[in-house]
């Protein structure tokens, strides 16, 4: 029978692989790549490092053309689920065309395949629609949080209490109830912007594991916020591309 | 100058390891093992495995006795507070006896060292005693919850919704507002309970990883409740210890 794997590959260290992902790398036979169109070269040159320099059989890899994705949606949920099945139609097509019946395929995903990605979804629904067989498996990877907060050398949680994981959307309609400790994932508008100056702590980072990487934390004022702002700008027309995330925490009482 | 790390070492999987700590691990002198008492010794001997599988060169292991902890305070988060500077009075005498003045030690944390883990914290208050300089690094590690979701093959977050990361004595107290997605750590006392016949699902592990590795998932209906609550006993009762996380989930409307 076909296997699929969806394969954590970390936060953009090669180092934060697991013996787990090497293991599972090397019994594959395809590697399916998405092109999203907006994925940089510095992202493919670093998955084709990873390649490189951990697997030792011989492999194929398949490009995808992710399709077209409404950018603005009036419902956001809505545009969201049908890209999702526009892109299980092309996933299946491809598993069944390059994949061979008792071979194996790769999804390789940056951080951890279960954290504000996909592919999970997407194999999900080309089995729901029940045209290719395949077992698959999900190995876990070093996610974007915690390779943020090992740079800073912080925790996620304050003692006893809770953290949220969340996207720069929902903090934009304001601070989440009952929690201390927030991680904002999916924010290209530094939306920690609307928090400055009322007591919180910031730990940011672009580029986390990389050469690139970038660090800057502190109380979170005006002033640290705009350096921080005018930092990731430049930094993203540098590389031509940006992954950041930030930890903003509210000292518990 | 001394140098120590925090590495983490994943959920329980010895494949869990990543290149990053495999190499730190290598670079080490002297392990410090906290003596927890309650620790077991199926947990001794998974570490050890780690430390023969991967360590090529000669290391010593120094073992602490942890301070006692009062485990029924009328302060919750005062007690831990007084317990973490006994702690770091302890770890502070065994890194100026045990490490010489350009060794490295290592501390190894189960799972990610940033999520409800004390070593981090015990690290910076030994550093703010005064008394012993050394640099340190936080090597991150597969999460228990990275750990649990990846078996069931589910994502921490549906799409574009929160995740909370909260504790058994919080969700106690009531269902977090504004969330879905709930992880419930450090709970020895099943409080899934609370929220049977609610419309949630329930996705549970124990001893995730490892040989032992139970999961359980499905509504979460009284029945499952009550399996989950025997199965856990047993098991619990068989090896002398557990280690069990859950997420539970609230289909996003």
């Amino acid at each position: 029978m076909r296997k699929l794997y969806a394969i954590g590959i970390g936060a953009g260290d090669p180092e934060h692989l697991t013996v787990q992902a090497i293991d599972r790398l090397n019994r594959v036979d395809v590697f399916f790549v998405l092109d999203k169109g907006s994925e940089k070269a510095d992202l493919v040159r670093l998955r084709q490092e990873i390649l490189d320099r951990y697997v030792t059989r011989e492999y194929r890899v398949v490009l995808a053309s992710d399709p077209p994705r409404d950018r603005t949606p009036a419902d956001y949920r809505a545009a969201v689920a049908d890209w999702h099945a526009a892109r299980a139609e092309v996933y299946e097509s491809l598993i069944r065309s390059s994949l061979g019946p008792s071979e194996s395929g790769a999804f390789l995903v940056w951080g951890d395949p279960s954290l504000y990605d996909s592919t999970i979804a997407l194999i999900e629904a080309v089995l729901a629609r029940g045209n290719v067989a395949f077992e698959y498996e999900v190995v876990p990877g070093i996610s974007s949080i915690s390779a943020l907060v090992a740079r800073h050398r912080t925790t996620m949680n304050q003692i006893g209490r809770a953290v949220q994981l969340t996207t720069g959307r929902r903090l934009a309609s304001g601070w989440p109830d009952g929690v201390d400790d927030v991680f904002v994932l999916l924010d290209a508008h530094t939306t920690f912007d609307r928090y400055v100056d009322e007591g919180l702590h910031i730990f940011w980072g672009a580029y986390v594991g990389t050469p690139h990487e970038i660090l800057r934390s502190g109380p979170l004022t005006s002033d640290l916020a705009e350096e921080i702002r005018q930092v990731r700008a430049e930094a993203r027309q540098r590389h031509g591309w940006i992954m950041d995330t930030c930890l903003l925490r509210r000292p518990a009482p």
